[in-house]
């Protein structure tokens, strides 16, 4: 396959007026990735070495995010909405450049994936010049029939105009098309617009094909892989299906799971075999967990790596830059963010840690804040081994704490700390005997007034 | 339809023992709002101008309850359970003040909806007598079937006395009914106890009105509409459904869940477009949410109204009287209670702001608490724009920073602070070079001995 | 059938490849309990007076664990992995000792129940020498059938070997057995291993037994009762189908769940009636809630004890040795360790409450911190009854504070407080004015250089 070049063109021109958005459509992400972007994936995954992109509706914003998730991909804007003919043909320049495959596939189905498209290269590499791909939804009322004969594919019949025997039929178009690239633009120009709504139909390339004595057949692909995405529920579905897939994809590598369907990855998240997860974790991008590390209920993570056996949460966040050496622990109400947390370290409650180093084996007590921010900028507190930062401390960056150096429960910190040094910073406890009760009954006499 | 005037009876009486519980069944609540509330509701959006509840069980509760979900019903005692068509007839004086349609429900249905009635009081105003609303339970076995004849309705025939073919027919009684209420009393006075239970029979009805001469007709209700809850996991079950149609409704208006089924509303959530809602986020009564508004994962919200563009969470609880204007943002950890957030205005982290003001573009340190109560009274905290609060700052209520002020991480601050001042409330620190060491080896010594 | 001796061996000795772990198969957990306990307590609950488990891969570690959550049984190593049948003759010594019943059971089928198994003893006590539990799966595909003539079991066909009328059999073979503890070596020494794998297959015992005239016969046993384990994807389908079961169980007994199947219960969680558990609650093992407590959502509770009318959370995490008694409160963000919170005392928000007490009617202020630990130890913190703790106090253990105490915001407690004393330990505020904006411009004109 590789020896073949190939070209996908994926429309992605479309208003998405049922997203009720802002955004254009193809923009609306699953697991953190933009639906196109799976979409340019599955190109590439099926050795599509060239991508164009046809946009239209919000063209700025589309090739601006184009340029960050398939820097490769040309964009070219379809003006007029004209239909999927129309819209193949505004990537003309690009046919033109000569390949021997083309995709046509579609910037809002996100779980479109390289095997469907593999299938269809290959049809073509066997000498097919048109090759559609085809799908069995639960329900086929409403989809274009696909009408076989002797293993060729000769029409595509809509709904409308079947026939009963042919509505009987259950494979249906999914709208996915291989095309042989030294017959595309001659097929694509004999598509008209003859036709209700003035518009050229790409589905009409298979009749024409056919009638020019040229091969074209169908493939299968699941339903899931074909499924197009018009409002937010429907978002959500394939945000269902692609996480459904990739709990089983990293059970079955080893990891545990009490509850999969609570844990939520992002399109990047990598996870070591014997991690344990517990329910209720939701994994941002750019996360990966080291072989058994543990990360308990209520945790969200983005931006981090968690190392061999480190232990995170319930209820713990970490942020981008957060960096866990093995057996760190970061517990329950605690932010981590920019800041290594390094071997065996613990970081255990109610804490902010960020823009910060903590050394290996330092132990930050309850309620400590780094103060990385005065207004301004942000400064960086160096915490080293060994150390015991007291609970309720506030260590006003920019600082260093020595290694094995003690802090005061309940110090404002704000010159560095020698090593084996001990720093406080606090005021000397005042007692009132029966102050309390004194206060108390003012109260008690000024309420009755 | 308005044209007639209607009277709904809400059935309410029975103790649901099966709930084991020390609260009347109809007051457990769905989408936070007891199940004879969501009764009255759609007996109100069917347009019963007038709502009769027959109470007994617990009845002290159920007034007290239905004085705030529903003031304008009048209750009625049904001190001895005799029957559901005794307990309509307990109503007895609000029947006689003559309406045209008479609606009889139950108040352990939540999920029916204004549909099914307005469509059994269409055909009242047909001219039926009687409309019985029936549905089809996946399985039939052990409900009264509806025996139709020539689209008129003849029976409702118990399961135990149906021949095998009536058996067959899997068109059921709900139980709900329309009455026209010039017949309402003489049908309703005619219903005998002549049974094995010695029970007055509402069903009976049907075949009095048959044999009187008068028009009896059946409507389809969806299954769901008409569900009776008996035990806790009907009730969870029903409040499923209620979930699952509220977030399709939601998805649909164009707000993005990347995981609807973990999300969830009260019955008076609204939310508009374009806002993006993370997995597993709890939406308690009285949330209203703007545009362009991002909720986090583990986000918790009562009570609060939630300005464009701002921003909630992860770990982040809104509590009734939170109040964030535009591109404000409160983040992990952080409880929000009494208290507006101006525009731009961030509560980042593991901070308390309640009874406050916090003036746009102020920025409130990590670990920061008002201290909005001294143990007999609540005290205002405010905070001008553009102010910074430095890190572990406790700011004693009353107390006002002015705008553009700064407090310097760990102060406690008692006393207000102009604008434009720097204040600081923490001691000095005090480093003592080696003595964390000296503490490790007396430690260590002592612990040899 | 008290009066019948029985002897349950545990098939346990496999590696269980598919997990990928570290961890023997069988000490993967459901519930919080690892898979082989939850068949030792089927097979106790059905009388199995004495276990004999068979081990083989990672057999220190059955043996240590065996020791913790089976400490009656006894381990039999099995040193080659030559079949079931062979599996079963290590525990010979153990059948020697002479039992009325034996059942073969098996270590990765958490899910049995005794039941199954009590039916099967039955059928032994009525005179049957061999018991096969059967169970129907939705696509019997792959299993071997139960042959079955003149209610007798004559043979198990494997899959391969069903003519096509008996592969249409619905009826499979499970793998438990119970034999009659008279025929028990008898008819496992019979079992050969001349087959292709040159294994000893227990369900050759079948034909065995029958051909020697003896009683063979089948049971059936629900399908998730046998579902065996073998990857991380189907322990979570195991953990689902557990988790379902014990909601179902806990609503029914009254308890009110929002969304069942967002809550997480232990295998000895105990929840009394009345009890209202909101979403996303997830409960470790060694809890208890007693009657009337709420349990806000976000909650996470471990070895703690709720008591009657208590409330806790949203976003609580309560530790181990926590121990609330009635009408006590624990909020948001607030972690409780070893600690009693006394009757309706308050620990409302970001508060880290470890070994300590908190006495009846005490109020903790949010940002409150017990520092209990030095880096050496722990140490315990008395607060007395209607104690009030300022916001943001640091109290440093030992320490004790004394009934209504009063303990000024931002403290930190060095010394204890006696009984009616009021109490402060924090810096004199400093305020300069104009000082932030001179920093600001400072800090402006600084940018510009």
């Amino acid at each position: 396959m590789t020896a073949r070049s190939c070209l996908s063109i994926i429309l992605a021109a479309g208003e998405g007026t049922r997203m009720k958005s802002a955004l254009p459509k193809v923009l609306h992400k699953i697991a953190g990735l933009p639906m196109v972007a799976h979409v340019t994936r599955a190109a590439e995954a099926a050795g599509a070495g060239d991508l164009a992109l046809v946009i239209g509706h919000g063209a700025e914003q589309m090739r601006e995010a184009a340029a960050s998730f398939a820097p490769r991909a040309e964009t070219f804007v379809q003006a007029e909405r004209l239909g999927t003919g129309h819209a193949v043909l505004s990537a003309r320049s690009a046919i033109e450049r000569g390949y021997d495959d083309i995709l046509v596939m579609f910037g809002d189905t996100p779980l479109v994936d390289a095997e469907a498209l593999l299938a269809a290269r290959r049809k073509l590499a066997d000498g097919a010049a048109v090759v559609v791909v085809g799908f069995r939804p639960p329900n086929p009322a409403g989809y274009g029939r696909l009408i076989e004969k002797d293993g060729e594919l000769i029409a595509i019949r809509e709904d409308k105009d079947c026939t009963d025997e042919e509505r009987r039929i259950g494979f249906c178009n999914s709208g996915l098309m291989a095309i042989a690239g030294k017959h595309a633009l001659s097929l694509l120009d004999k598509v008209g617009n003859d036709n209700a709504k003035g518009e050229y139909y790409l589905t009409d390339v298979v009749e024409i094909a056919h009638a020019a004595g040229l091969k074209v057949v169908a493939t299968e692909a699941s339903y899931d892989s074909v499924l197009g995405i018009n409002n937010r529920a429907e978002l959500a579905e394939a945000e269902a299906i692609w996480q459904k897939r990739k709990r089983r994809e990293v059970m079955l590598s080893g990891v545990t799971m009490i509850s999969p369907e609570t844990v939520f990855f992002s399109h990047d998240t990598e996870i070591d075999p014997d991690v344990l997860i517990e329910p209720n974790v939701y994994f941002g991008s750019g996360v990966a967990v080291a072989s058994g590390a543990i990360i308990h209920a209520f945790s969200h993570l983005e931006g981090a790596n968690v190392g061999p056996r480190a232990e995170i949460g319930p209820f713990a966040r970490l942020r981008p830059g957060a960096n866990l050496h093995e057996k760190a622990k970061v517990g329950n109400f605690c932010e981590v963010k920019k800041a290594t947390i390094e071997a065996g370290a613990k970081v255990n409650h109610l804490t902010y840690i960020g823009d910060a180093r903590v050394g290996p084996g330092a132990n930050i007590g309850a309620g400590t804040i780094t103060c990385n921010y005065d207004g301004y900028s942000k400064f960086f507190t160096d915490i080293g081994a060994g150390a015991f930062i007291g609970s309720n401390s506030s260590l006003v960056a920019p600082i260093m704490i020595g290694d094995r150096a003690y802090i005061a429960s309940g110090s404002v910190v704000t010159e560095n700390v020698p090593e084996d040094a001990l720093a406080f910073g606090r005021a000397r406890q005042k007692t009132l005997p029966e102050r309390a009760k004194q206060l108390r009954e003012r109260r008690a006499s000024a309420a009755k007034k």
